[in-house]
């Protein structure tokens, strides 16, 4: 069954099946001009949105229907992870070629579904239309938490120490992988290395611990590759900053398959982007309960650098001294 | 100037220049992870979200950027209308072909920007990318008002009378007319209606009213056609109803413009989609309430019908009796 034989409201009933008209926050739900929610009182509003193409973000030659209904939510959701904010609802605009299956869109909305109950998501809204030539997605995300207590790019002091969730570099090598695999079963390294590309796992717990506990006092998700999204800290905090590249975490599944990776890894970290992981400074005074807290978590945690007086600039300090981190920006849609 | 010349991050200090990082009601405008902003106190939080995509809901062969600009916000605002609800924060999802000028961009948002400072709203989000053949656009709209004052598509009862703002059949008359000027300068009559299409206006002093005074107890607006969008409020209201087709309201210059319009203008109201006015019932009470606060309303208000209990159907009654609606169905963008 095609989308063109179930039409557009055919579409929108198997969109709003499996999702309440209303819960204790939710009093209307899809189904009406706009949704109508409420926040917990004394809590502060935060929205964000993200967009995903065919043939720019995601290929379906490698992509499965399900994992990109996961991904498309939890991009949106580590950026609210970034915060330290609780997500809450989720908005889709969602552009289908007519000639793509229902199975397909079955699939997709599984997907979404599975992270967005994950972390307590309802989908309140949202819009379709056939599209004449590829699959567009933007996915609003609306979440809350006290302004007081949600952290934002700007905040970080030299002196701070800069710290990084999980492993980077992952999800470029995964991506990598997936365009040269040419049918061949991936190894259990490379199949690590590919969900972290194509199922990537927001981290919510950390950042709102992060948040709660005033552990952290500048923050952002690792989407764009650390040098450039360390640049927007330092931007935004009128800061610098030195990273350790001998620090920068790698994983297990990546260092076996990186010819030299103890040596020439932290480069795929530094440019790599969509690790979704999270980066933040603390003061050194919050060493050590951070390192106490961080015990817990699975993904780890890593002191990777300090902030700087803004004079420093950002130097990535090798082995061998600094480290010329030109043509290793991140990635920009346009250039 | 091309986009590519500037990249994505110069395209967004581009579009984040001309709004406030913060304001009142923004404690973080663009630039983070997240916008972070509060409601007032006791209200409750109002979202949609509207899909334009180039070469379905537009042609930039015959819309102005900045016409663009202004409409994608206004098909949003008239979602809120049609709660009832206050504006107040718009997300954007912007695809842009990267061969696309710098000009054509700040046009639309030189566009976005009136219609949100008319309407009191801020973009406070949004996400940009290279898109590889077409123009995408996708805003979502974050508004607020009190849950129990809102007004939704359920909620008519039968004997309420039907109401509609402004007229009826204009936008879809000025689409035909601009697929079919061919460079020829329009007349008055005709650039009223180009306007009407290309440049809708929301009526969100008129369903703010309506829902502060509780006059209406059921309201949508009419986005994809009248018949369709009845539909909605019947179907949600679990009603039928009845619309009288000679008092369908048409505007002076379609009545000019249309031959027989009075005996057949009415199926262009019928069917035409994007008029972007609102529909309600009302109880029959309420009639002298309401006409005393419409004659207030440059749009006007017309009484159209009667709802009715559900067994009765959607019947559109003619001056020689029911006319077969069939066919006359709302726009689907898959079939």
């Amino acid at each position: 069954v095609k989308l063109r034989e179930i039409g557009e409201f055919g579409l929108i009933a198997r969109i709003k099946k499996s999702w309440p008209p209303s819960s204790p926050q939710v009093f209307q739900g899809m189904g009406d001009d706009a949704a109508v929610s409420s926040l917990l009182p004394g809590n502060d509003l935060v929205s964000t949105v993200d967009l995903l193409i065919e043939g720019i973000h995601f290929d379906l030659s490698w992509i499965a229907p399900r994992q990109l209904g996961r991904k498309s939510l939890a991009v949106n959701l580590s950026d609210l992870a970034a915060m330290g904010a609780v997500p809450r609802w989720a908005l889709i605009s969602l552009a289908v070629p007519s000639g793509l299956g229902v199975e397909f869109v079955d699939e997709f909305f599984a997907g979404f579904k599975e992270m967005a109950e994950a972390h307590g998501v309802l989908l309140i809204g949202g819009d379709t239309s056939s599209s004449p030539d590829r699959l567009y997605l933007s996915v609003t995300l609306l979440g809350e938490g006290k302004k007081e207590f949600l952290l934002y790019r700007h905040g970080a002091k030299p002196g701070d120490h800069l710290y990084v969730t999980g492993t980077l570099g992952d999800s470029l090598l995964g991506l990598h992988l997936a365009r040269n695999l040419k049918g061949r079963a991936p190894s259990l390294p490379e199949k690590f290395l590919l969900d972290r590309h194509f199922d990537p796992t927001p981290r919510l717990r950390e950042g709102k611990i992060l948040a709660e506990r005033r552990l952290a006092k500048a923050m952002i998700d690792v989407s764009d590759g650390l040098l450039s999204d360390l640049g927007h800290i330092c931007g935004e905090s009128g800061v610098g900053a030195v990273v350790w590249a001998e620090r920068i975490p790698q994983s297990e599944a990546f260092r076996s398959l990186v010819p030299g990776a103890a040596a020439e890894g932290w480069k795929y970290a530094l440019k790599g982007g969509e690790d979704y992981e999270l980066l933040f400074s603390a003061s050194a005074e919050s060493a050590s309960e951070l390192e106490t807290v961080a015990s817990e978590w699975p993904c780890g945690l890593t002191w990777i650098g300090r902030i700087e007086p803004p004079s420093h600039g950002l130097v990535v300090q090798g082995e061998n001294g600094p480290v010329d981190p030109s043509g290793l920006k991140g990635y920009d849609h346009f250039t």
